[in-house]
């Protein structure tokens, strides 16, 4: 049986490796590679260090190409572009795993942070097995995510004593606010800075970009007093590297 | 100055361990272990079989005692009794750090799965520098969370697309039920089985028990389907290992 592997390898720091990650990476043939977004050039760059440390044996890389996406759509017409971009996305995959690896080959893709926490992979992976065209095991290795990361800079429990957390979207809170039922909640996809649009004054952020990486930066404080300073270093930080990655934990201070 | 190391060592599974772990365990002069609850034979043995593994140098293993619990108190002097028992604990600490780790030395802790999640230890740090009888710095090192150890079990994604999801307690489900606002809900901490006492008819759950260690159990399925062969198995396993470590997701199916 073939067996596709989707390796967590953390959130930019190379030492957040796990050794289950490093005996997964040892045991593949072929690593498919999905470069997009735009910080594919330092995905890239993380992924080849980490391949040339840990890995012993011979292996390929075989670069998995997206099909072009059809942005001409009118709004009418998106769902169904989505769809069949979907559609073209998994037949690619499909030939991709039947063509290289062997019957019982092993090919991994390697996941920033965690597989299980907003990543596509392993979903998609899904859909391709749901066609039947190629028979696989998939098998997930955990990764150091981004949010265990900002946690261990700011020395931070996500949670308080018995009481629950949320992990939610920048595109969430700006539509909904702070979410319903807890005092804690980590955003993380947030391209617009919804943080800054927040009208409560009882909130604490703790943000971090490029966390784990040399050029992280950390700020932490009362929410409507270092908002300004945030915002400032999201525009300087993007400008000058032409992406940034951020997540941040709003911590209600009422809640104790 | 002192450098305290809290050092996730992953839920279970030996090979969690991140690179990053196994640096700053090289990097320690002390282990202070603090053995408590149920699994602390399983704990105690994972700590030795990483020790021995991976640290190369000469190093100390120091032993925290913590003070007896005056279990007696009536239920008006509970609160007094808590504060009272956390005063001596952080005391007994303070003196341990002070008296073990030379001027620069370095001590570490080594907890289960993530720091971040449901653990005490950086909170009791936090207390213990701010008695001011020592002053050291603290570095949280991120772990594989039985989160995370459960979410790759069972091939899942935490979230689903563009969507929040809640990390709770058994105590919490078991008294305010399903939480608000999301569709998928991680439970840890759950000695009660909460679970079973959900009326929701459109939920699918995913169950772990020891998951990583040689014990793991995993079951998944609706939850009225397989709530009742989850108890049975929680009862089981309780009776013959002594006590039960178990996690899981629950997943409203009318989310999409
Ligand atoms: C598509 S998600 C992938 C998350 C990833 N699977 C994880 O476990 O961290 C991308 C989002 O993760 C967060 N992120 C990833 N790496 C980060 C880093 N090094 N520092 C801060 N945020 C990061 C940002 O919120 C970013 O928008
Ligand atoms: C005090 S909390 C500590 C959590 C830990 N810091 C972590 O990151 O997983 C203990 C709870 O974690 C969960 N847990 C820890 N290890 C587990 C394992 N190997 N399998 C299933 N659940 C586990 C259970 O819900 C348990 O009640």
């Amino acid at each position: 049986m073939r067996t596709v592997y989707v390796i967590g390898i953390g959130a930019g720091d190379p030492e957040h490796l796990t050794l289950a990650a490093v005996t997964a990476m040892n045991r593949v043939d072929v690593f498919f590679t999905i470069d997009k977004g735009e910080a594919k050039g330092d995905l890239a760059a993380l992924r080849t260090e980490l391949l040339t440390r840990h890995v012993l044996g011979p292996y390929r890389v075989v670069e998995a190409r997206d099909p072009e996406r059809d942005r001409t759509a009118a709004t009418g017409g998106y769902r169904a572009a989505v769809a069949d971009w979907q559609e073209r996305r998994e037949a690619i995959y499909e030939r991709m795993i039947a063509g290289e690896l062997g019957d019982c080959g092993s090919g991994a893709f390697l996941v920033w942070g965690d597989p299980a926490l907003y990543d596509g992979t392993l979903r998609m992976l899904d859909r391709v097995r749901e066609r039947g065209g190629v028979d696989f095991d998939v098998v997930s290795v955990p990764g150091i995510s981004s949010v265990q990361a900002l946690a261990a800079r700011h020395g931070l429990v996500l949670n308080r004593v018995g009481r629950p957390f949320t992990v939610t979207t920048g595109r969430r809170l700006a539509d909904e606010g702070f979410p319903p039922g807890v005092d804690d909640a980590v955003v993380m996809l947030d391209a617009a800075g919804a943080f800054a649009g927040l009208p409560d004054t009882d909130l604490d952020i703790y943000w971090g970009a490029y966390v784990g990486t040399a050029d992280e930066v950390l700020v932490r404080g009362d929410l409507q007093q270092v908002k300004a300073e945030i915002v400032r270093l999201r525009t300087e930080h993007r400008e000058r590297k032409g992406w940034i990655m951020d997540t941040y934990l709003l911590r209600r201070r009422t809640g104790s």
